[in-house]
């Protein structure tokens, strides 16, 4: 090699004297702040601990390790275990991560039979396992979190069945539907992101331990074991890949991404329904705050910053996506930038459906201001036109055409449409017949709307009733 | 009503005068074409008219309209697609969409009985049904595709399954693998794509059609038979929910997304590959090409083109996602965006899986340039600390130390690891003994790695052997 | 080397069986389609046109060609420039590109001649040159809308500088407002979404014409002459930077997300506005459409669309940003998905300006409705807490908390602020006096906040006067 | 109002029975959870105090508090932030941000008169100038980083403006090019980055103070002082748009995504070149790491984390660009997701600038091996074709044809295209003459590529003269 080492030499003096502020100390300050992922990935003791515990079991088990050095490691990893639960996971850039961190101490506690754990394996597949766990845990807990979700939807579906409020598309009144019809909305979309986060559950739920740097070992390890004492169903089938995949974080992201955009919708609803025009809702006290400077506001922050989140949700989502497009197999350190967007997501997510479950749980409904909405806006106009094609066999685009009138005549004498005489009606089509009045009511209209899951308080009765049961709730 | 009318007339006559160019007209001309959604939605037609069929079948065995009518109708309607199928679905923006479209072309075809075709139903139900039918069989293609690929990678890796190359953890030489045990990595890659995209095909397939605008319908429909029809699984269980629901459209976006990364890495491999420094692979002539300015140069395009496409089906997905935040229900004419992503990202995907079967199928792996790079690089370090711990039984740690002290040596005197001599290696450490020369050649050290999943050969004929058999390939 | 040929051969037998439907021809059908912009980029052909001739009086007058050449080369791009005006540019996938396209139509035009208009240049620099010269177009063009869309905004904000509306904080009524200070907001953000296109344009405005295929050329050219040529302000300083940067494609769709953010904002209020409990808005029926199944309805398609729309926007430059991130230098065929997003951004974009200027232009504003609900939610509290602080020289802190107790007091009552009696004021403190009452309806408290950039009529007034002079509306 | 108020205590009951473990107390804990910006706002504190100071002195000038309250107040404000200084700010959630946790400390040393602060300001135009204030340091600490990445990359230009290595295009040679141009290139990327934050900070220059909650206020303020105090060029014009307005966040977070693109681009090209195959460069040991496994690893990790970066700092921009999707005006409390994105990008961007300046000043190229390289793969077939056009007046489509059948004949030779016979070539075409050599070497390549901008050594040094010259290092 013919390195031009002299100019190189000079370099460093000249790069050095660069750097101010916080890396007055040249590269190496850079390198251990960038480099140190520590500060989050501590994050991941638990499940570092308990994986040690397994390797180093089935160590054990094949005779790669004594069982005496095994036993000796694994009550030092308890020890190791305590303190953190204890004090915290001290952050020592210097030991870079949470594995060196907890090595570093259990040799501290243990000595040099400490170096025996890492026998066959490499932190490649050591923190590929570790995230898998953590994240097959937050999976667990916003499963549980959404079922309480769930729970309060059915809830509050069931208690307005029949409470009759303007449907909207379009955000202009369409039809009338039923509170609990709109309720129920939410719940069909929640029972989708549950099985989107189960789905993400049984991909990643494969075991990587034992994959090594990337290329597997030559110890006669027993990767079955481990997968099974860690609760995986099976291991991963190639270690060049069980080291690079990040699949599984990213699938996690997804259903976190769309699950936020679900309750971000819910959430701007609730903040319509709660302003002074719509009226529609009070939002619960312990979920909204004043303002600085006028003593009148009530806001409903926790919805407002539940549709905020959604946005930052789908940023992290972007965030690993990008940093994970074109890279080339196996490990690369940009692969440590995975878990801080899964880590923040994950607290994002916890909170946002904490706080929609509060607010559907605690709001107060006013009712009678949703009906009166309800029946202004001309909502049961296709009531009309049904009524039409049914009972006077007129074929549904003429008979929309006359409705059309109708509504145009109504809105020029400013009544509603069953405020319209008969003889009004009839000089707009004289099929129209006394009968129609009954289908015109906000009431009548969603009665009717008794088709598989439409609106009408008996379908919706019937769907809350399975709801409750597949939830547990009977 | 005290509306500012007479300001409004004159601002009328004014913004006319603004609108130049293609907006000359005004005001019209502008929403003509921003609410044209026909220049896209007319790739739904098949899905269209299959829908209405089925609609219509339906209204007529549950005696909503005559069966003559829906003779007429179902007729009118294969009339319809064979003019579609021969001359291709006309673009008439004041037609708005393919729904419309199809209902004009059949009125002039049969006459108002066409108008009995939109009984129970809406353009909201409708839509959604066109295009889920739409996303369900994109799905299927994806997935012949990525079969495909499979058994292009399943192929390569068999007859790879002991070629020697270099495996790369932060593209540095790390430890030998096998070129099949690479390629087989992706197999498992494509795996979980595939299974993502089945879990998005089983979460979309509810029938939306029955919904009609957001509540239901009045009319006695039998909403199993229009999704029996159809081949979908259930009747969607809200009507609400069915009409606002794009969930399947960023399910099949997340799946393609992930997939299309997966593919980048692949395509940023070959890149590196072929380049000249490199030299591992020819890419074949067919999904290469020139330069007009460089008489020399066959340039990757094909596997360039696949890594780029991945930056726009990532797009895609975002596209969609930011659409749908915060929307109320129900349908909003926001979701109107909901295709041009999804009908982008399927076109990209496809070309990109095809491409990156045929980069599989058809390259030359320059095996002899890859095990001389194989060979150099100090890859077998690992073999050298493992042959210590299992020989001699140091504890890896120390291992790890000691084998530094020799890589260090070797690379001082410019020599490969196995080349330095038995006294040497004893002057570092005394505990080598004569047996570790067996453990430091390239195939002696993948032969090692044959823990289940490792780069062994024996491990990769294994994996290629299921993979096969799971591929339908014996 | 030592390739595998012989197994290569087979494959591609193999492979080729594997194609079916549209790329039964095997992998060159798929190269064809994966590698042909021409679909796409024709959308250059002027720009091409453009440069090329540029070029051409160049080389002729550096001596490089002859006149005699260069004069049939320009000549003969004025024919092929006519044609594609006429006819079209034709798309033959087999030409790739633009840049292909023309050159073999050029050739076939003028003979053999028609080799030397690429002496000295490359497609790297030439579409980079092209699509420079596109989006500056695009950007002049983007201005002269938002020029137009300002213009309508000061307009009406002009005639309603004094129109009492509602201002919202959380979407909680929190101070009256005058509607031309809340149109005058819009103003603003298109003033700074205008100075971000002029940024990007600025910074865009350098001619990587000459810098060849990456290493610039060793050909007399002379960079200057096709610069000004160009309208550019000046030669890129580097030729492998020249092609292979896009910021001015990413700095134009960055404009252009943050400039349909702010329409997504306004189109999201005129929904509101235009829904039934708000009712501050009536749309004019040439930006709105009605229901297939709901006669009453008149939707504000445009402002959704408006809104979706951002989505995809946001999403196009997501696409570019992924796409470009991690690529080496130089050119890299990936750079070929710039266009697509680009291309459709500014559809997009320009649709929805249009269409938000329609909307502002030609809107009626119900302002008797937008008084009334200016009056309630107690909008006039915080002058009230003012009034406390200026005239009984009481802490905000301390008069926030007074009118706290008042609000309740009027909210108990049914009543307003104003309408509560000096006595039952008093009663909660005392300082309170008669004066107050003044400051208590909404005119007052509008016309109070007079502090330079307030809601004050007066204020807008003056905005207005300011921004009608800098639009050279006077 | 008729609200079901019996249900909703009856709900409030149920609801608290739902939550578990961090939420047990009910939806008052989630609430204080995800109300709080304490957590992050608090890296504030310096703004908020300044921006306080400033108002008070403003507030005294003006005779709206007198004198002595204000000197009381700043001297308060003085003591606060020695105590945040000393031992950082308190982290009460109860007091929710930084705005409240000043006030209530004020409080508690100088009692009542700390609530005349608050006089004609909210913590809408409080939150909006502090992080106008905060992002525009931020700005300003990027500039500085920036120059010294230009300095490090134009001192490394300097020396190695003679230094010849492979340039490439689709990672294929393409032609010989110097390593001080290819450093130049990023030069010229930094340079627009630069400018790129200079729009942003002269566009976010504007003071919002003084637009009080949204409608500016009634006591006689004085904007022009505090804009002056707090150093911006002059207050903003519309009040309600300067509480709304994010775009100085956004505009920020673009140019760091775009700056962090470009990094990316100098990391992924710094492991290609310190990869094993390549072997052009030799990272800095401060920033390279070893393997917890691999004892002969070298990682380049520090230009990894700066490429993975580039992720998360898009995912940053993607956030606030959702989130501030369709917002409607004034103040929502989305906004308040405004700061993580922000404070996150500009932690990695710094870091990632500090970083690759690092490693461009201290990395050790190995230019022999470059040259080595730029020697292979018929880097100067373009030579030979521009040899024909200008000595024998061949145009450049058939110069580059003959160039492609003797690039042929030297590979199937296995040669250099130099080390052909002139027979050999005049073979190909019998216009080949012996000056043709001359052409074919490395050097006279690069020095033939004299255009401007060129990569000509000359060309490099008088760039690199004129960027050492802008930078101030004469």
């Amino acid at each position: 090699m013919s390195e031009d080492r002299n100019d190189e030499q000079n370099d460093t003096g000249g790069s050095n004297a660069m750097w101010g502020g916080r890396f007055a100390e040249g590269p190496s300050a850079i390198m251990r702040e960038i480099n140190a992922s520590i500060p989050f990935d501590k994050a991941l003791w638990r499940q570092d601990i308990a994986a040690s515990k397994a390797h180093v079991a089935m160590l054990a088990a094949q005779g790669i390790v004594t069982e005496d050095d095994a036993g000796t490691i694994s009550r030092g990893l308890d020890t190791v275990a305590a303190e953190y639960e204890a004090q915290g996971v001290p952050e020592d850039w210097d030991l870079e991560d949470i594995h060196m961190t907890t090595e570093s101490r259990l040799a501290e506690l243990i000595g040099p039979a400490a170096g025996r754990l890492h026998t066959a394996r490499s932190r490649n597949d050591q923190v590929a396992t570790d995230f898998r766990l953590w994240v097959r845990e937050t999976i667990d807990q916003v499963d549980a979190g959404l079922v309480a979700l769930q729970r309060a939807l059915v809830t509050r579906a069931g208690e307005h069945a029949g409470s009759v409020m303007p449907g909207f598309t379009h955000l202009q009144t369409a039809q009338p539907v039923t509170l609990g019809h709109h309720l129920m909305a939410y719940y069909e979309m929640i029972r989708r992101d549950r099985s989107r986060f189960a789905d993400a559950r049984a991909r990643l739920n494969e075991c990587p331990l034992g994959s090594a740097a990337l290329a597997g070992t030559g110890f006669p390890i027993d990767r079955q074991a481990t997968c099974d004492a860690l609760g995986f169903d099976r291991p991963t089938a190639n270690s060049l890949d069980a080291v690079s995949d990040r699949d599984f974080a990213l699938d996690y992201l997804q259903a976190a991404a769309q699950c936020a955009l679900h309750l971000s919708r819910l959430a701007e609803e609730m903040i319509l329904w709660a302003s002074q025009p719509f009226g529609f809702i009070r939002m619960p006290d312990t979920l909204s705050t004043g303002s600085s400077i006028m003593p009148q506001k009530k806001n409903p922050d926790a919805a407002e910053l539940v549709r905020g989140h959604a946005g930052r949700i789908v940023g992290c989502l972007t965030a690993l996506m990008v940093t994970m497009k074109g890279l080339p197999l196996a490990y690369s350190k940009d692969m440590q930038d995975d878990k801080p967007p899964v880590f923040e997501a994950a607290g994002l997510l916890a909170l946002s459906i904490a706080a929609t479950t509060g607010m559907v749980a605690d709001s107060t409904f006013d009712t009678a201001r949703m009906r009166a909405a309800a029946e202004m806006g001309f909502a049961t106009a296709t009531d009309l036109a049904d009524w039409l094609v049914r009972e006077a066999d007129i074929p549904f685009r003429e008979a929309h055409h006359i409705t059309g009138a109708a509504v145009k005549l109504a809105e020029e004498r400013g009544v509603a449409l069953d405020k319209l005489a008969l003889e009004e009606l009839q000089a707009i089509d004289q099929r129209i017949g006394e009968g129609v009045f009954a289908a015109l009511s906000v009431d009548a209209s969603v009665a009717a709307r008794a088709s598989y899951g439409g609106t009408a308080p008996d379908q919706v009765s019937d769907r809350v009733a399975e709801a409750r049961k597949a939830l547990g709730m009977e």
